[in-house]
């Protein structure tokens, strides 16, 4: 019997605003497990290979009482996220050895049992893309962008759409899917870096809002007829004041109050003087689209027709930091936790 | 020549906040008018019949620089609505004496002079109707209701729909039309007298917002899968904490803003976290309903299978507190000013 470490990530308490590595979550190596003898009771055991980091977490981060759409994490267990493993040994015919599993439920440790699929499912990997990517560009967060813009925007070439956080997983695939439907394109980030790979992508108008005023932007380049919104505040409602006539603003976020508070949106009169359609953007709701997005979006990923940005960290020890950067935008790109090799 | 008195309300001052009377408006008899001489141009002379007070006045009592979807009343000048006339005289062979007309640029005089028909219509009346339900819930505001829900709503039977200021021209059309198509309707207004109107034309939960908390109201008769919008601040917070899964919003005004400024709305996130959709209820942009409108209210109204509630004041010189009284909701129905009988 070898028993090995079987490192986690614990919830640990409730953060008053933004989440701090080793308070809000502690990385704890006190669990260890016999990766040959460990009893699998008719399950199967995982080790976990990748996690994904998003801004929606920090909405998990809090007490159990305070009701959501998704639950709060638990007090003292490991967090959970979207993840990818594979299966080390099965006793569920089911569920090869050697399968990768992916889910949103994917537990925050090295190694752990499941009882069956259910909440998971199986993932296949285009050998031209690493596994990061199928919780980047080719998950989630590029699921997020595609079946938002496909339901949402309602995209005429000639029109003109704003893009926030356009060098995150999500944003970056909307410039992307914007300009191939013809449309201009003016995006913000919170870096030069992120504004240089804005315009890479082909963003007409690139610009980082931490110099540059993005009423005025809006105000030269506008109006706009989409807004992708994952921001919220000032932002939101610059976007309300320089909208178009029926614009489309598609509202997948607002990380300017997830950890000090929404602040009140001012401009919301604007939605019946403009007959503006506001539409929440939620993937776990869109699921219609997620065929289409198999087929086509990993492939345009590999040829480099679609591009991404990744910013991978490695080791279990690393995601806490890694959430306080979601937070406060520091990451460069997809944040991505590599916990193990195959 | 017999010159009379031809009396109009002047746009005088810019509010602070609420519209006063003698202040904002003044009522002004200095000039006069010979209705057999008076020279035409080419066009014809009209004498004013009703005109319509409504909430969306406020906005157009502000300086000439501020930007909006529609003019700023002229400092000095005759204050403009909706309104209803007779043809008096008539060089005009388009527009035959006798004739009516109706349009959104009615001047607040007691008769004017035209160039042609443009901006107006012809309008003809069901003998058992007076006038002034043509600015009422067989004019704008009725349209208005009309024409959002039927192209914002998606009602399904069984639904629950929540509709503010439900005792109003707007409001109350809205609730006939939810539970005609099978809703469960919670309304709220701000007198007793208009919780038993409301009750009389069906909404199963009526109550006093100034008396009752319309969030605990929500939160046991919710959650809303339809929310109509007239008031905007609080309430509108309150729909959005209250809200169902796919809930649409329908955006037509947020009176609570309109003479104190518009407050933050703070649960705009339950957009996503809800897959909400939000659309703004302009009539102006909504024409598309009108043939129908006008083929099936009318007659409703006459048959009394719609109701409908008037505030009828009579003389141009009631038009300051009218307006006033929509502003605060002293109304008690539509207003609307009877300038003269025929």
């Amino acid at each position: 019997m070898t028993h090995i470490t079987n490192a986690r990530l614990l919830f640990n308490s409730v953060p008053k605003d933004y989440p701090v590595p080793g308070e809000t979550t502690v990385y704890d190596t006190t669990e260890t497990i016999d990766l040959e003898s460990q009893s699998l009771n008719g399950g199967f055991l995982v080790k976990t290979l990748v996690l994904s980091i998003d801004p929606y977490m920090r909405g998990r981060m809090r007490g159990p009482d305070a009701d959501s759409y998704i639950p709060a994490f638990a007090l003292g267990k490991p967090i959970t996220g979207f993840g990818i493993g594979v299966v080390l040994r099965s006793e569920n015919t089911a569920v090869p050895v050697g399968a990768h599993i992916y889910g949103l439920d994917f537990c925050h440790q090295e190694y752990f049992v499941l009882p069956d699929i259910s909440g998971f499912k199986f993932l296949e990997r285009d050998p031209g893309l690493p596994w990061s990517v199928y919780v980047g560009a080719a998950g989630m967060p590029g699921q997020t962008a595609y079946a938002g813009w496909k339901e949402y925007a309602h995209a005429k070439p000639g029109e003109t759409a704003f893009i926030t956080t356009g060098a995150g997983p999500v944003g970056s695939m909307v410039v992307q899917l914007a300009k191939r439907d013809g449309l201009k394109v003016i995006a913000s980030a919170g870096s030069d870096e992120k504004v240089k790979f804005m315009r890479d992508i082909g963003a007409d108008v690139a610009f980082n809002y931490k110099t540059t005023n993005t009423a005025e932007v809006l105000a030269r380049e506008g109006p706009i007829d989409i807004y992708w919104d994952n921001v919220g505040g000032d932002v939101l409602d610059a976007a309300l004041d320089h909208a178009a006539v029926y614009a489309r603003f598609l509202e997948c976020g607002m990380i300017s109050g997830y950890n000090t508070g929404h602040q009140g949106i001012k401009n919301l009169h604007q939605v019946y003087t403009k007959s503006l359609t506001i539409s929440g953007v939620a993937i776990l709701r869109l699921a219609q689209y997620d065929a289409e997005f198999f087929a086509e979006v990993p492939r345009a990923l590999v040829s480099g027709i679609l591009k991404y940005l990744e910013d991978v960290s490695y080791g279990l020890d690393s995601v806490g930091d890694a959430l306080l950067a979601v937070q406060t935008g520091a990451n460069k790109g997809k944040a991505v936790v590599v916990v193990a090799e195959e």
